[in-house]
């Protein structure tokens, strides 16, 4: 087999066998293909793209080129949840919490990665002594225990998948929907799920802007995890605003006690239940979505939710007082209050930009390198489709430096007020199960 | 700017800008730029292609990576030919000689390259002492004095277009008409040519094998020209079956020695006087195609072409005496006869094939090291079109090894005769002048 020749095939329209693909991804893991054609080959694909068996193929190679976790020893079926990412998507750990109040096993591991905030694994650092590196056997235990753990990415998982991203970095080949689809979707599979929810964002904050493109993603992952049988949902949402109303690290950890006190903003509160019971379904605690719904409020109006979030956080080392005390979260020296000039309604708040705002903060990491401030961000105070008066409060900035006049600004001119009235927008736009 | 930009603009069909195009080529020669962007931006351009100004800015680019031949001290209007290949061409040597005699001179810079045969350096090296290095001085001397002169590459030519050949042909984007184009015309315009003649193949036996494919190469190409401010000029030619009856070096000159007497194959002494004629008008000796046409038959029947012939072997330290005594060139120790076995029209001489034949029997290179022997070769005695008769010769194999049956198969299978009467295929498909 030589490489050209397969690079020849897809550019020419071709469908590529699953030992071309198995040849490319084990051959590039190892060295011995070089980056020049797999660029080349990844250019292609995003013109020619794959169908659905070279899709599930592509995944599983990605898979197979490194380690996998091994939940077996964890009773119950393991279902995952991957959001694709947006702006104040404090999801996961009320989320978790709530599905693992209702008997689902959550093994979860976390990320750390690049953007407005932290990831969930920043997130949870914000508790004082909490930690996230647990052996096997520690991490196995916790789950079986209390049902719930969350650790950083641990093991040399899917190299192939981290090589190949890097690569399409810095060659255009990053919006090719079978690449975005094999990629997340060999990363769920090989931390161990069996069942696997997605979170698809649409909207301006998120990576596929248009309702159209996050369809497509959806079904794409959907089709691999059912086509090599893990259960696959997804669900598309919205994130043209931020989601909830916090934005920044230990300011997220508690709007996620609030919604596990059924005290959240509406919408993260709502998608909670929405992917809650999907996920409860999959891990065959329900058998219906609305009894999954019930059960899901009850955990959360019962205090069982909240009480698995307490045990979760003392198992893994952290003061869990901050449930009952949020204050005892890290607190940015100053809050400063940013107030409406003139009034009428909520018309726009720019995920995407509201987000560079916290992150200029200091929320978020710019580069791998840069260091996060786990006190600041930014909390809302109202949502597109809200009524606002002139000097009503916006936002409050949480900072900890107070030369933030450009950022002050940047909030005026991404959050829009109009005179005529304005909807809220429609939070879940589509259910996706093929 | 950003190599990662650019890919970016291509891949979404957008024009680059002179400056985005010299980045490239500037970055990529001087190593700056690495090749798995250079791919990608490759396959992008297989896909979106580059406008008329674009295929421009990237010769041009091209030119400017390395030295140019500085023809000025020559006098006249320099005009180059180029062929984009095929088997059994042996037309540069006795077109030279043509068009020299009608006053135009000939300073030609040519190579070596893979294929069927060797290039046109080697089979002037099959007269002996012939050689191909010259000073620049000598060069201009050389031509100002008797009209023509051909040398071998020296200098450092378009390194940008010999990194980008090397990276395309294993990353399956060879195929692409602004590549093709850009690469061939850079070339000829780094070589100093104030005006260029391009006979373009078309059939089985060439690079383009549809007419359709043919003439956008050829368009594309005379557009490159004459927008950069050479007179460029193009024909389409058959190249379904071999050129002339010769594949090989050494019988090769022999029949080119014939076409200078008059004496040439039909097709290849056609081709001679239609690529002449533009090159004597684009050279300024003739004000029309008719009148340059009958200069050069003037230069054959006279005998200047053949004495400008003679006097540049001589020139350049070669054995002058093989053009009244062709026996003088290097012959194969053995000359077998391939007879036809049934009778009727020759249908197909399918020329990638009878070029593998002489391939095969050590007439050309199959790897940059290969050794090739100069005597070997084919002699067809059939073209298409004509009629056989059982018995007939169809090709005199002439070879140094008796170990032949398995190329003796395969030209009988690539020399198809049948009973319905066939008609030569045409010569000159078209000509291309804008």
């Amino acid at each position: 087999m030589r490489m050209v020749d397969i690079i020849e095939k897809k550019r020419n329209g071709e469908e590529l066998s699953t030992e071309e693909i198995q040849f490319i991804i084990q051959g590039y893991t190892a060295g011995e293909i070089p980056d020049y054609q797999v660029s080349a080959l990844m250019m292609a694909i995003y013109f020619q793209d794959m169908n659905e068996r070279e899709r599930a193929d592509l995944t599983m190679a990605m898979v197979q080129s490194g380690d996998q976790i091994d939940l077996s020893k964890i009773e119950g079926i393991k279902v995952d949840k991957h959001s694709t990412g947006g702006v104040g998507d404090t999801t996961t750990l009320s989320l978790a919490a709530m599905v693992a109040a209702c008997g689902v096993p959550v093994a979860k591991m976390s990320g750390r990665g690049l953007g407005h905030t932290g990831g969930t694994i920043d997130k949870l650092e914000s508790i004082s002594g909490f930690h996230v590196e647990l052996s096997t056997e520690q991490f196995v235990k916790q789950v079986n225990d209390i049902k719930m753990a969350v650790i950083g990415q641990s093991g040399n998982l899917t190299p192939a998948d981290k090589k190949l991203y890097a690569l399409r970095d810095v060659t255009g080949t990053v919006p090719s929907i079978p690449l975005i689809a094999s990629s997340i979707m060999s990363k769920k599979i090989a931390a161990g799920a069996d069942s696997i929810v997605l979170d698809v964002k649409t909207g301006d904050g998120a990576f596929m802007k248009t309702l159209e493109d996050a369809e497509e993603l959806a079904h794409a992952m959907v089709k691999i995890g059912n086509n090599v049988g893990r259960k696959t949902m997804a669900i598309i949402s919205d994130m043209s605003q931020p989601l909830g109303f916090a934005i920044g690290n230990a300011l997220e950890v508690k709007e996620a006690i609030d919604t596990l006190r059924g005290e959240g903003p509406e919408d993260l509160q709502e998608l909670c239940y929405t992917l809650g019971s999907q996920m409860v379904v999959l891990g065959g605690k329900a058998s219906s979505i609305d009894e999954a719904r019930a059960m899901l409020k009850e955990a959360v109006t019962s205090g069982a939710a909240l009480n698995i979030f307490k045990q979760f956080i003392a198992a893994q080392g952290g003061d869990d007082s901050v449930v009952d005390d949020p204050t005892r979260l890290p607190q940015a020296k100053y809050k400063i209050k940013v107030a409406a000039k003139e009034s009428g309604y909520i018309s726009k708040i720019e995920a995407d930009d509201i987000g560079i705002c916290a992150m200029l903060l200091g929320a978020g990491r710019a580069t791998k390198e840069s260091e996060i401030d786990l006190s600041v961000g930014l909390v809302l105070h109202k949502k597109v489709g809200d009524t606002v008066e002139i000097g009503d409060q916006l936002v409050t900035i949480h900072t900890n430096k107070l030369d933030i006049d450009d950022i002050i600004q940047k909030l005026y001119s991404h959050i829009e007020i109009t005179k005529e009235k304005t909807d809220a927008p429609q939070l879940i736009k589509k259910i996706i199960t093929e």
